[in-house]
Formats: C-alpha cells, sequence, structure tokens
C-alpha cells in the first residue's frame, strides 16, 4: 500500500513538472500567437492532474494508511498528512461550486486590472465582496483551523500560524520600525543613489547574474538563468531549479537584486535531500520559510558590506562608466537607502515589513467580520499614515496596487513579513555556528553558510513544518527581536542617527 | 460523433504538445542533471497519449464514421483516414513485441554508438539484423502494401510512394548527376572558399539569422529561434512553430543555411489553414514535402545569386572582417561549391542526392530479400565508389554514419531525395506564374513567393496526400527532370564545364 501510494503520487508530480514545464515557457518567451491554443493544453492537463488529486483511489489509501500512521516511517506519515491536507482542501468543496468560483475569479482579476488602471475601486469592489464571500464559503466546507476563519488561511501558506502569533510579532516589529523611518525622515538626509540608475548595458548585467548566482553556490547543471516579465524561481525537478529575471538598463538593481532574491529561493529547492525526489514532499516547506531563504542571500549577504567589498569589481568590469570611480562604501550606503513609500513591490528592507502589516491587519478584519470591503480604501489610507507617515492620493497607488486580493488569495501577503523574520532567526543562529560570516563574505567563500542552510532548511524539504524547523534550527520558536535589532543596528549606523 | 471524434483528437493533440514542448526543452537548454526525472514524465504522457492513441473508443468511433465516409465533409473524412492509418499502425502490433522491440531498439541504438566510435560493423551488425527482423514482422501484421514489404515502410514517411517510381526516377537522377560530378572531378578546379571559415561571432550570426528569418517572412509572434546541437523545427501548435539552429564560429554557414532551411519547414507550418487548427490534419503532408519546402529555401532562395546581392551587406555588417573585402560573385562560388564526399551531412546540393540513393538501394534490397546485413558495408562501399568516384576508408565513414538504421527508420532517406525534386518541380511551376523571381530575390521582396506556396502547398497541411498536392499544385506527377536540368545548368555554368 505505502509502495503504491508512492507510485500514485510520483505519476501526480509527472504531471505538475509538465505543467510547470509549459508555464516556465509562457513566461519566457513562447509566442504570445500561440497562448490560445496553450491554455487548452494547460486545461487538459490541470484537468487530468485535478482528476488524479481527488480520486477516491487516493483518498481510499490514504484512509488506509491512517489508521497505522503511527506505524509507518516518517517519511510516509509525513507525506500522508500532506496528502490527506491537500486531499482535503481540493475533495470538500462541491465542484459546481469551485467551478462557479473560477469564473468568479477569472472575472474578478479582470476587473482588478481595470480598476487599478481606472484608480476607482468601485469597478473592484462588488468582485472583491464576491471573493471574500466565496473564501468565507469554503472555510465553512473546510472547517476553521486555530479557532478562527482567517487562520484557516493562514494555515494554508503557513501551516499553524495563526492571528494571535502575528499580532504579537507584528507589534513588536512595529514599535522598533516606525520610530527608525520617522527618525530617518525627520534627520532629511539621503545618501547620493545617482550612481545605480546611470545605464547599464543588459548583456553586461547578464554576465554579472550568471558570475554571481555561480559565486552563489547555485548549480548551472540543475538549473538555468531566463528572461521573463515579472521574475519567479520555479522548481520542475530536484535537479532541474530554474530561475529568471528582468533587466532594467536604466536601474540594475531589479536584475542582480532580483537575481540574488531568487536564487535563495532556488538553493532551497535544488538542496533538497535526494531520498525526497519525486515526492510531494520535496519542496518548500511554507511561503514564509521559502521566503526566508530568498531574502536570507538578498538582505544578509546581497546587503553585506564584506559581500561587495569581494564583488564589486564585476560591476565596475561590465558597467565601467557607471562604476568605475565609485567607492564601495558610497555604494552601499546607495543600496540600502530606506525611505517610506506608497508601493510594496518597490518598498526598501526597513519599511517593507509594515507595507505588509496594513494588509495583515486588513485582512485579518476582513474575515473576522469587522471590516466591510466598502471601508478598504479609507483604512487603507489611515493605516499607511499611522505606519508610514505617507498617505495615497488615490487607490491605484493605495489598496487596488496588489493583485493578491482579485483571486482571492487572503493570507498569503503574511508570508513576505515572516520571511523578513525567519531570515533573521536563522542569521542569528548562524552567528554562533560561523561567527566568521563577515570574512567568509569578503574571501567570496559562502559555501560554510550555504551548507548551513541546507543543514538546517534545505535538505529537510516539507518533511518538518515550518514552527518544527525553526524550533530545531535555532533553539526557540518565532522571535521577531532578531529582525527588529539587525534592522535598529543596521539603520542608526546607516544614518548616523 | 463527429464532433465527439473531434473533441477526442483534439485532446490527443494537448498530450503531443505538452511532449513537444517537453522535448523542445530537453534540446535547448535543460539542466543535464533534471533529465532523468524528465524521463519519466516523457514516459507518463507518452504512456497517456498512446492510451488514447489505441483506444477502443477511438476505434469504434473510425468504424462508425467509416460506415458513411462518402457522406462526411471533406475535412472529417480525410481526418477518418489518417486516424485509421496510425490507429492500425499502433495497434496492430501486439503490445508485448512492441515493447520487446522498444527494448531492442535502445540497444540497438546503443551499439551503433559504439560501433561508430570504434569503426567496428560487427559491434552493430547482430543488432541491425534485429531491427530488420522487427519491421519484416510488423509488416506481416500491417500487410504488405503496393505489393511488396519495403512499400509499406515507404508508404508510412510517403504515402503511396513505391520502389517502382524511385527505380525509375532515382535511375534518371543518378544519370545526370553522376557525369557531372565526374567532370567537375576531372577539372580539378575549384572556388576558393577561405572566407567561408573565417571566425564569424556567436552573437552576430544570430542576429544575421534573426534578420533573415523576418525577411524570409517567419513570424516571430509564432515562434521562436533557438541553440541546440543537432538542429531542428518543431511545431507545438499552429501559432507556436518555433526554429533552433546552432552556431560554429570557424563555419558559419551551419547556422545561417541550417536556418534558412529550418524556415523553409517552418513557414510551410505556419501557413496551414486555420481552419485545420488541433486537429492532426494541421501539419505537413508527409517527410518529402515538408523536406521539399526546406530544400526550396535552402536551394533556390539561399543559394540565388539576387537574394545574396540583397542580403550580402547583413554578412559584411557583422562580420566586417571577414566579408568586408568579398565580392559576391566570389562568395556565391564559394557556398555553391560541389564535390564529391563520404559524409551524407556534409554533402553539398549536387551529390547530396547521390548518398541518398545508396542508402535507398540498400534499404531495399534488405527488404526485398536480396541483400543480408552481413554484406552491407562492402555493397555500400562499392555504391559510393561508383556513384561518387571514393570509397570510405572505413565503416565510421561508410555504413555506420547515420543513425535512422540504429532505431529502425527503415524507408526514410528516400524523403530527402524526394524533397530535392519536390522543390524542383516546385520551382518549375512556380517560373509561370512568377516569372521575376529573381528580381524579387534582388528587391527582397520574397511575398509573392511565400504567398504562393501558401497557395499551392501551406495551407492544406495533410488535407492532400503527396502526390494530389503535387499534380494540383504542378499539373503532373512526379517529374525529376526538373531537378536534373537545374542542376546540370546551373553546375555547368558554375564550373564552365
Amino acid at each position: 500500500m505505502e509502495q503504491q501510494l508512492i507510485d500514485y503520487v510520483k505519476k501526480m508530480k509527472h504531471y505538475d513538472e509538465a505543467l510547470s514545464v509549459l508555464y516556465w515557457d509562457m513566461r519566457t518567451g513562447a509566442p504570445k500567437k500561440g497562448l490560445e491554443q496553450r491554455a487548452n493544453v494547460i486545461g487538459t492537463l490541470a484537468s487530468q492532474s485535478f482528476q488524479m488529486a481527488t480520486a477516491d483511489e487516493l483518498g481510499d489509501m490514504l484512509t488506509q494508511l491512517e489508521a497505522k500512521l503511527d506505524e509507518l516511517p516518517y517519511v510516509t506519515k509525513r507525506l500522508v498528512e500532506e496528502l490527506r491536507k491537500d486531499y482535503d482542501l481540493n475533495k470538500k468543496i462541491p465542484v459546481a461550486e469551485y467551478e462557479q468560483f473560477t469564473i468568479d475569479k477569472s472575472r474578478s482579476e479582470a476587473a482588478w486590472e481595470e480598476a487599478k488602471e481606472q484608480a476607482d475601486f468601485s469597478i473592484f469592489a462588488p468582485h472583491l465582496e464576491k471573493m471574500v464571500a466565496w473564501k468565507k464559503k469554503f472555510i465553512g466546507y473546510w472547517g476553521e483551523k486555530n479557532g478562527s476563519a482567517y487562520n484557516t488561511l493562514l494555515d494554508q501558506y503557513e501551516p499553524d500560524m495563526t492571528t494571535d502569533i502575528l499580532d504579537d510579532v507584528f507589534a513588536q516589529v512595529r514599535s522598533v520600525i516606525s520610530p527608525l523611518v520617522q527618525q530617518i525622515v525627520a534627520k532629511g538626509q539621503q545618501p547620493n543613489t545617482d550612481m545605480l540608475f546611470q545605464h547599464f548595458q543588459k548583456d553586461g548585467q547578464r554576465q554579472v547574474a550568471i558570475e554571481i548566482l555561480q559565486r552563489l553556490g547555485y548549480d548551472f547543471d540543475a538549473g538555468r538563468l531566463d528572461e521573463t516579465v515579472h521574475p519567479f524561481m520555479i522548481e520542475l525537478n530536484r535537479n532541474d531549479i530554474r530561475v529568471t529575471t528582468k533587466y532594467d538598463e536604466a536601474d540594475f538593481r531589479s536584475a542582480i537584486f532580483g537575481v540574488i532574491h531568487e536564487c535563495g529561493h532556488a538553493l532551497y529547492e535544488q538542496n533538497i535531500d535526494e531520498s525526497l525526489t519525486g515526492l510531494p514532499l520535496c519542496t518548500g516547506t511554507s511561503m514564509g520559510i521559502h521566503e526566508s531563504q530568498s531574502l536570507f542571500y538578498e538582505n544578509f549577504i546581497g546587503r553585506n558590506e564584506q559581500f561587495w567589498t569581494h564583488n564589486f569589481s564585476l560591476l565596475q568590469q561590465y558597467s565601467p562608466a557607471q562604476f568605475g570611480d565609485v567607492a564601495v562604501d558610497d555604494f552601499l550606503k546607495a543600496i540600502n537607502f530606506a525611505k517610506p513609500s506608497l508601493i510594496r513591490i518597490e518598498a526598501d528592507e526597513l519599511t517593507y515589513v509594515l507595507h505588509i502589516i496594513v494588509r495583515y491587519e486588513l485582512e485579518r478584519d476582513l474575515f473576522n467580520g469587522t471590516l466591510e470591503v466598502a471601508d478598504l480604501p479609507g483604512r487603507w489610507n489611515d493605516l499607511y499614515e499611522q505606519y508610514l507617515g505617507i498617505r495615497p492620493a488615490n487607490d491605484a497607488e493605495g489598496v487596488l496596487q496588489d493583485m493578491h486580493w482579485s483571486d482571492g488569495s487572503f493570507g498569503y501577503f503574511p508570508s513576505y513579513a515572516l520571511g523578513y523574520m525567519y531570515a533573521a532567526q536563522w542569521k542569528h543562529a548562524m552567528d554562533k555556528d560561523i561567527p566568521n560570516f563577515d570574512e567568509l563574505c569578503l574571501s567570496g567563500n559562502l559555501t560554510p553558510i550555504r551548507e548551513w542552510l541546507t543543514e538546517r532548511v534545505h535538505r529537510h524539504g516539507a518533511l518538518k513544518k515550518p514552527f518544527e524547523l525553526l524550533h530545531e534550527g535555532t533553539g526557540e520558536g518565532l522571535n521577531p527581536t532578531y529582525l527588529t535589532t539587525y534592522l535598529r543596528d543596521k539603520y542608526t549606523k546607516l544614518y548616523d542617527l
């Protein structure tokens, strides 16, 4: 029975890989005229995959194995648990309702796009109401997890996460970051960032990106780098983990820091233990833990002084007019500048989490019944004013800026903030084992750092749940003080506060 | 029932497209470590596709529609005919035998590789004997077509083709080309080809390739160009027709002429009538007709004097040191040089067909029982000496050079030669409608040429069988004199014979 289940889910993963290749291809240069027919291909394969994921045959195997769960080898036990979670998620919703949801969702996505373009929330509002209503209805089928409707959604992205935990850690984070941001604004001095925005040829950026990926330990025999519009990392199989990036010749940061970020995701997937190959457990364990790996690389390595002391010559080599006369020190100040802004995806390391806290509080209140969709824009603007000290002039740069709510992805946003906190917590734990972190960055030998993360995080894939991983890897539960301490120390020094 | 069949086969095509994307990806840079798992993905999808292709459900639909074949719309009628052909091919072989064949085939492929490397036919001989025996056995199941075993195989690549026809046309072709080649050798004067082999940067070659594809009318919104080791064109769907090429910095011809060749294949697929979208009829009608399109572009456009008079500046722009001081006239002589050689894939326009005739005669005799595998190498060498005037020094440059026989693809080779003859026949018919062909090439306006081919060939897809297409498009059956006249005129002039 165990082997039968394993064979079954491996076959399911074959469809997933095929679908992922189709998706990757569509986003890295598939010709546009072919996309209409391509959508049909994806429809056929996705439907086959969904049939396998909801088949009674699978349900029966799970039920039989659950009857002797504690006798099973650990891997099989976890496999059964994870499969049961997905199976119920898919199976508990009546098919007709799910189909109607899918239709409403695609209308909602279209309405959101139009609303954003016209900066008119009223176009999107009725669709958003439907999305909230659908998710509330689904929660009715799934059941409330950890005592509230919103916790059910949180659990889907970050197992066992709750509003109690988030309310607590976000309050701590906000109490440190908001004043820091105010101090920076009050001081009124920003570093010179002109050198960031000079022309940097695409081909040169690509060479730098490839070189940096290699220096970070990305294995090009088990991956590749391609160009896209909205960058992503994608797992096709354990030995085929691809990264993508976007080249902006007027701002090289989108490619270089984007690649460092995606590399963090990719290193996670490339270093999962080989024994999990082909199983659904062969992937990151949660959105938040995944984001902790990308943010670890983006912030703790990609913005590290010694890392750039070692690597700055790469930028000088490929864009000499831009960087030839720049001192590393000035470059570091420029890439670490912080200031309150309205758009999440353009936010800096210091203020980013505040953007997430705004969204979290609004989602939480929408689902726990204390906020109506109609009141969202006003509340959004008030919170931005309160936490960041600035107020959107219209809804396009306010409540309409992100697409997540248009497709019903409520509960996803907190993962980004968790990634920041987890990353700082890994860094703190790592410092005990690797006290010469900065020296390693300076020498270019990042192997011990990557190996530490592989040992504590990567290799386990989804075998361990987030809190288990964190406890075993850092000796404690989620602790936001490592993030706040890091940010306070760093920005106090940078801005001489 | 008609609609039911159409829905069924469209779904089959979805699996084909997914498999084609996987295949394209594997040949254009998929990371090598991921290929082992990828093979399993392909296995799962191919098996699903094969199940659909051999399902009783499909057989029943075909039987029901065949009962009223003449009442069906023409497209459905042809669809049923083509599906029946494939269905029987797949279904008539007992599954266990086909599985054993597949195993023997992969052993045979491996043995061929080793035999070629060691230039030792004896390593390959027992496997080749098995491949021949399997195909003879399969022909037993399929039935002899047009009176002989080998004709059954020919029909699979080129419907209705027979050894009677090929014996006749090949004799005519050989009677002209062999003496021409001897005259060139006897004359002993070859053009200077040094400029062909100078260093041409890959990036520049890619730019030239893209520009030439555009000038030939290739639609980049319905296709893309990628790099590979063994170039090919691949149809994913009617609006996604991709070409690939290989860049050799020491011989730009492999990329540029390769791209012109693949473009001919691609234009065929890009210009099939929209009404055939998603059907199995939405593809070229035979290997030979397909090759006629690639060879039309490669030889009648890509080696045309006026074409290069118009386009030579492109080469000069991207490789000025190589071509800056070269006269177009000298370039044309160089790219049209001809001399007998041993390796088919390196052969020139004049001698290529002789390589095919050798292979054809050997295959024909193997299957009609007048030649044993053991006698192949000797007969191969004798025929090369007789037709081309040169003799291989060993079997690696002789009978072991091509992989086709190792996987049982007997009957395929003649398609290449048919492509040459068909192409010349299209050109002859086109000359009546487009007497200013050379002027169009000189002016760079290739649209009327492409549109003529679309009208007579492309748009029909597989709706018409090869001979029907040829008859309707040129007013007569296969006539090899257009090829022989063209070659005689061209090479007599080039070599001043």
